[in-house]
């Protein structure tokens, strides 16, 4: 090892999903939509000068922060946008986790919450969800350095009553707590109405799923204006422009179309609620997801070898080996209906002996 | 003050320049590049599908880490990418800068470098530009943290041999050496050669400035596979896809097109050693500047009166009150001959005393 190692930050890094270059895949692994972005995405896409990317944005993206400010009926100054919801997020974590106390979040959540805690040095604590992989409020009600999980929960996709989201927040008024509802399109009940009675919350929504525009990273973070000038005054001290010129105008034109964003949703609702019981059909146990991906195990096949069996096919799902509890489960995201109607006829063709020896 | 805010991280932000939304405004002030950049940016604007956008882009940025290494003549190893040359500095600061003691940098330099050390908590020690605002490579052969330097430096423009470069990093081989080579297309010699020397040195280079590409937010650092593997690792805890697909594609034709970004550079070089000339001819002191801006000075106009006379007349440059040193300093970026021409008119106008007093 050469000396200056011993000055170098070392940590164990978040393995995103696999983006396979093969377009012919049926990609159901990282929770992308299946439909495009509204037509007036790519309406904007083409007006874009590429003579004015030679200019620095906006460093506010202020036509982006006020196109979600409009949408969501809060004031610009209670929007903070970063570059995808795990940018927002880790600009949360330096920001507010700052206690010496362990922040609080699931034992089964969405996997960059202990990356983020590990590279800030923030200590942490897991609270393991009930047998039914719920979240139980009261183990958020100790002496804590701030709270962070999903609604609805990821990968179970299991959503949390609003009422027990209010519990939490009203029993932190300490500490920021963290509401990530990076799903919360695919019919749940957003904590957004909770920001006015509550000024220790903050919620994390994205473009990356409801609104088809993964490839553009957006993401965003409601708070009262007071935390969201913090967050700023983090971001300004780490890169002043982080959003593209590209993002800043496409994500405005998607965020107002609300009409297409609702069209999408529904018919990604529709068709997670048909494959729910395809599933349980197949034998496999299903959880009531509220999200646009579905967690499942079976009683007769290890999710390992059906994960590989589906790849080697072409349809590829995510497989989590961590935890131990969750290692038997597949976490597949809701696709086209012809793209499920395909990993129906893998599934039932695999179950019925053709592949399973 | 609620409690929850004694667990916030409380800093004081970098200020960019400002971003005028008056487009007739001749913007002078944040060395953006007067020319639109490559054609073959715009093809590949004009090729991209919004499709496209509801995947993730890839997490590598392959396309443009190669472009980038091929053009270069690195492997893609030694090539991290991010969000502008701030994002990639900032993941090199939190990496890198581990030790308890302090960092080194000038005193005069871009002041960026004192917000990532006060947002990470990174000790660090300034190191007094001599008289004529050049850096002393002896002031950096003490025991130290790391080091930061631009080069050309800003913002007085003014470059330091590559000799003089190799000294600090061969001085220092148990801590990081960064040069922000921000600058360096407009006429610096490039450390890169050092690379095969020295394990111990990053370089970071930007497509805003000399790539016309500031509205795409693209840096990029140069290090040993090593070094470059554990800013990857942070980078991955951090955020995993900070390229969008824009900045992806249009990069790398930007990266790529090599015979546009030599004319455009040599334009501006031209534009700027003309306007040396002329600003001499106007009374200013006025360095040699190695950079697509210079750095200015009148024994009988104060910079802080310049300033506001140029905004009044619609020509932004920019202004530093801090550090002292430089408060009657001005930098101009260099803007197309045209540009120079209504800057030098307002001046000459300025000066005559139809406006002084």
């Amino acid at each position: 090892m050469r000396t200056w190692e011993q000055n170098i930050r070392r940590v164990v890094p978040y393995v995103p999903g696999e983006q396979p270059k093969d377009t012919s895949v049926i990609k159901l692994n990282t929770n992308e939509n299946p439909y495009p972005p509204s037509p007036k995405v790519a309406a904007a896409l083409r007006n874009l000068d590429a003579e004015q990317l030679r200019l620095y944005p906006d460093p506010a993206a202020s036509e982006l922060v006020d196109a979600i400010a409009e949408t969501y009926g809060v004031v610009r100054e209670q929007v903070f946008v970063g570059v995808g919801s795990d940018d927002v997020l880790a600009m949360a974590f330096l920001t507010c986790f700052q206690s010496e106390r362990p922040i609080l979040f699931p034992d089964i959540t969405y996997s960059f919450y202990d990356v983020w805690a590990d590279l800030f040095r923030i200590p942490y604590e897991v609270q393991p969800l009930d047998d039914a992989f719920l979240i139980r409020p009261e183990d958020y009600k100790k002496p804590n350095g701030g709270i962070i999980f999903p609604n609805p929960n990821a990968p179970t996709g299991l959503l949390m009553p609003l009422c027990q989201i209010e519990e939490i927040v009203h029993a932190n008024p300490d500490v920021i707590v963290i509401v990530d509802e990076a799903y919360i399109d695919f019919g749940g009940v957003s904590a957004l109405p909770l920001l006015k009675k509550y000024d220790n919350l903050l919620i994390a929504q994205t473009s990356s799923k409801s609104r088809s525009l993964a490839g553009l990273r957006i993401g965003f973070l409601f708070g009262n204006p007071k935390l969201i000038g913090y967050i700023n005054d983090c971001k300004y001290s780490f890169n002043s422009y982080t959003m593209n010129r590209p993002a800043i105008a496409l994500g405005a034109e998607a965020v107002r179309d609300q009409e297409y964003f609702r069209q999408c949703t529904q018919k990604i609702i529709k068709t997670r609620e048909w494959a729910k019981l395809k599933l349980r059909e197949l034998g496999f146990l299903c959880g009531d997801s509220a999200s646009n991906f579905v967690f499942v195990s079976h009683p007769e096949h290890e999710a390992g070898e059906l994960f590989a069996a589906l790849k080697e096919a072409g349809i590829y799902v995510r497989h989590f080996r961590k935890p131990e509890r969750i290692c038997n489960y597949l976490r597949i995201t809701i696709g086209t209906k012809e793209e499920m109607d395909a990993l129906f006829a893998f599934l039932t063709q695999y179950m019925s002996g053709d592949r399973s020896n």
